[in-house]
């Protein structure tokens, strides 16, 4: 086991925690303190990445051999671990993070994390994931199967539900069969690190191949745009800063290498005239509830208001700014989110934004920005879109004023790709006419089209899309929430064509292989096994 | 009308037949006697695809707001066309591509084109392809929908069903709900004249917007690459050259745009020597028959054969050498395949593959070369496996031979991605021990993987998959081939979440809108519409 003395901390590879073959390292710091972590964690040169490859290569060899039971018991029993060391994990997330233990890290993150390990146990187990389809005329079979080692970085933000060794990518990535290395983000190495040292210990007893998950804590930017590039990867799954993620997908992409990547969204929300008559308090309410919880630091956070610059818009927009300034201000999760918030309200007043409330001064005891609201009118957000489109991440947002409907129409039509669109709109019906042009806009450019509802609670639904047009994300067809479609990315469609029915793979065989496993055989969704007549 | 005489041919944009703003013009060639058909196509201007992008947003637009019905009807209806112009269309496609009337395009090529365009219709009004996703307890609803203007590349081996206006990418496309943008390919530009006059009746008799398919005849590179990246974009489909492809996959990967390529594939062949010494004769037969069909033009020829080097084997080797001296040698379908031929053959014996049938020296009085079979060995195979993996386009082929099973596992790992891989074995079961391993190696690197069985039929079935690992294609998750999957392509997910039921579309209502559309409800496929229990 590693120990978290300075200059000791392990890397995982090949079932092995050893020294890192380092070309430097690093610690994190105590964003409630802006003093260092004592430990610190390697710096790993390209020798370490080559080495989990390698390893991971190994490690699917073996995996494609045994039954999915097995993974699927693995990330149940690592849920299990989870939750008898949440006291250490959150107490270690809490010190790197700054997020508080309760409710959020606890109540919340934890429990969600363990619930998308067994949810991904359920789906690995039960097959639905890979859409098996069968053509019985043909003898033509095809489903979705693992595509081989998949390299995992997770984001500041959450630091147990998007880990990278524990959280959405990684539990898909294992559920659909493949071995996962994963790099840690930067602001919490320390949980990834223990995480990883429970996922270990699962692995061993679930007789998994060693290699099944890995662990670096950081690597220059050309080894990271390597690995992600290297022959022997089947994919990526990214989420962070949108100019880092640009560079390992551009890797990627010339390497023709699949790679899932969340980047940023402003999350637009439009309030309809109607809505704000109706009901203003509850909306206010709402917004500002949703916009600073988690200090503003969710992928979903509602950034950019659009209002019809009428009195109750603007009266709107005054109750919004006086709660920023009476509301507590939270603690980043690290300087570098600081830093980059800060650039981000200041790009957003150069383009013309005026500040309402909050600035962008940072606290000098601990990471933190006051709550920064901005106004802009429609005319100038047409003017500059781009600019005014910059995501400032954490606790600021930014507020259009439209002259019309018409205006509106337009900076809607002027958006990028976003994860989420929110409307608001009477319920008496008289928005409904407005209605139809603003979701018309706004759904082509976001993933999830909400009504009447914040966007930061992504449910673990079946049907729910975390993803969306690019710059959102890399492509608009995946979500990186929602199993089992999460399964999907870290997978490759194969067809069995006249494949001799005991060489096929048991998804595809004419028994179904669960007795409840759906699959589309000659048109029809069934759980029927071929040849039975029920 | 458009008219074919010289330097006049028309652009098809905005519902006009125009003149093209144009920057040069091009002829055909006429493969069986090299001569130039007598009509001259225009090489289009930026400004001729700009009007395209600006005609097409307006025609999504209105696209969106109908009924799905009527673009299934057209599809239907442009069927019915093709069937009632289907002398001209076979003589036109005959001349440029100097493929045979009969068999080829009059009795397969064109039927399938009528069948893919009919089956993309029932998919459109099925909605299934969709993938409709309800969580009713969360009220959380997605479902896959249209994505925007489709620009879509046509090869140059299948001048009916892989036809920028009438193939399998524009069925495709359009039964999701966008409009196209089709280049046709160089080598038959009167075919998609033709095609594109047939589909514009279509769209005016079906009130369709004018702008729903699209034509021009060829850009500069440049513009290609600009076309593929433009924001109004939604994606691109392209079958064709390697070059030419990972050109415009650079430029809509720049811009996040998703683009779906078939690019290359030598689709090898192994076959396990209890097959050749249980039926070498009918394996002969089928191989030869398979890889010279269409003088070897077609994505799925099986350029690549991988034997183990006992005299069974290399007596297999001769007699298929000597069926390669025999048989006809057919035309091939444009000058440019003839010089890439040449070069795909040059490259090989450069590498140091041996002659054994055939030469790369054209025919004097037509496009054609004799029918080549190159041979080598495991060994050298793997000093070199990227240059023999080069692709001879065309009615040439290479077999490896390897010492022993050892070294034909290491040749496949040494593999590219293909669309698909064979193995023969024997049916008495002694090539079973050594199957496992051929296939799971195999199966890795391929889109499809056969069983005693040639790669060159593509059944339009939903089971099909015609996709691949890169370099076969640009992503592994999906296919060309295969309604309703391929649909997905053209497609984002969409997640309505809260939204008010009357506002959802049609599929994600409670009401299932055609009472036969599957829908996953609550993790269950139902065809049932919410609320009511049957």
């Amino acid at each position: 086991m590693s120990t978290a003395t300075a200059l000791e901390v392990r890397v995982l590879i090949g079932g092995q925690w050893q020294a890192a073959r380092n070309a430097g390292s690093f610690s994190a710091v105590d964003p409630q303190t802006r003093a260092a972590r004592p430990a610190r964690f390697p710096i790993s040169r390209w020798e370490d990445c080559d080495e989990a490859l390698e390893a991971a290569v190994a490690a699917f060899t073996e995996l494609r051999r045994m039954p999915v039971a097995r993974l699927a018991n693995f990330l149940d029993d690592f849920a299990t671990r989870i939750e008898g060391s949440a006291e250490v994990l959150v107490e270690t997330a809490h010190r790197e993070s700054g997020l508080p233990i309760r409710p959020r890290l606890a109540d919340v993150e934890l429990p969600r994390t363990c619930n998308q390990l067994r949810l991904a146990a359920a789906a690995c187990r039960s097959g639905d994931w890979a859409l098996a389809t069968i053509d019985t005329a043909a003898n033509i079979r095809s489903c979705f199967e693992a595509l081989g080692p998949v390299c995992v970085f997770g984001p500041n933000n959450f630091p147990f539900a998007f880990n990278s060794v524990a959280g959405g990518d990684f539990a898909a990535a294992i559920a659909a069969g493949n071995p996962v290395i994963g790099k840690a983000n930067s602001s919490h190495p320390e949980t990834t690190q223990r995480f990883a040292e429970l996922a270990f210990d699962a692995i061993q007893a679930n007789g998994l191949p060693v290699a099944t998950v890995q662990l670096l804590y950081r690597t220059s930017h050309e080894d990271g745009e390597r690995l992600v590039s290297d022959p022997r990867i089947g994919a990526t799954g990214y989420t962070g800063s949108r100019q880092a993620g640009l560079k390992l997908k551009a890797a990627a992409d010339r390497a023709g290498k699949p790679i899932y990547l969340e980047l940023s969204s402003v999350n637009p929300v439009v309030i309809l005239p109607g809505a704000v008559a109706e009901r203003s308090d509850a909306i206010v309410d709402q917004y500002v509830t949703s916009v600073l919880m988690g200090a503003g630091q969710f992928c979903t956070n509602p950034g950019l208001v659009l209002l019809i610059d009428d009195p109750a818009g603007r009266d709107f927009v005054a109750r919004v700014a006086e709660r920023f300034g009476s509301a507590p201000i939270g603690t980043l999760l690290s300087p570098a989110v600081e830093r980059s918030l800060v650039a981000g309200i200041q790009t957003l007043q150069q383009a013309g934004a005026l500040r309402c409330a909050g600035d962008a001064t940072p606290l000098p005891d601990r990471c933190a920005v006051p709550n920064t609201l901005l106004t802009t009118t429609g005319r100038q957000f047409l003017c500059n879109p781009h600019a005014f489109q910059t995501e400032a991440f954490g606790n600021a947002a930014l507020v259009v004023m439209a002259t019309d409907h018409r205006e509106l129409i337009a900076c809607l039509e002027a958006l990028e790709g976003n994860l989420t669109g929110c409307v608001y709109s009477a319920n008496d019906g008289r928005d409904d006419a407005d209605y139809g042009p603003v979701a018309s806009a706004l759904a082509q450019r976001v993933g999830r089209l909400l009504n009447d509802k914040m966007p930061t609670g992504v449910a673990v639904s079946p049907a729910m899309n975390h993803g969306g047009p690019y710059p959102a994300t890399g492509h608009p067809g995946f979500t990186a929430v929602g199993i089992p479609a999460s399964l999907r990315r870290f997978a490759k469609l194969t067809c069995f064509d006249n494949v001799r029915e005991p060489r096929l793979p048991a998804l595809l065989r004419d028994r179904n292989p669960t007795g409840h496993t759906w699959r589309s055989i000659d048109g029809r969704w069934t759980i029927e096994t071929i040849g039975s007549k029920s």
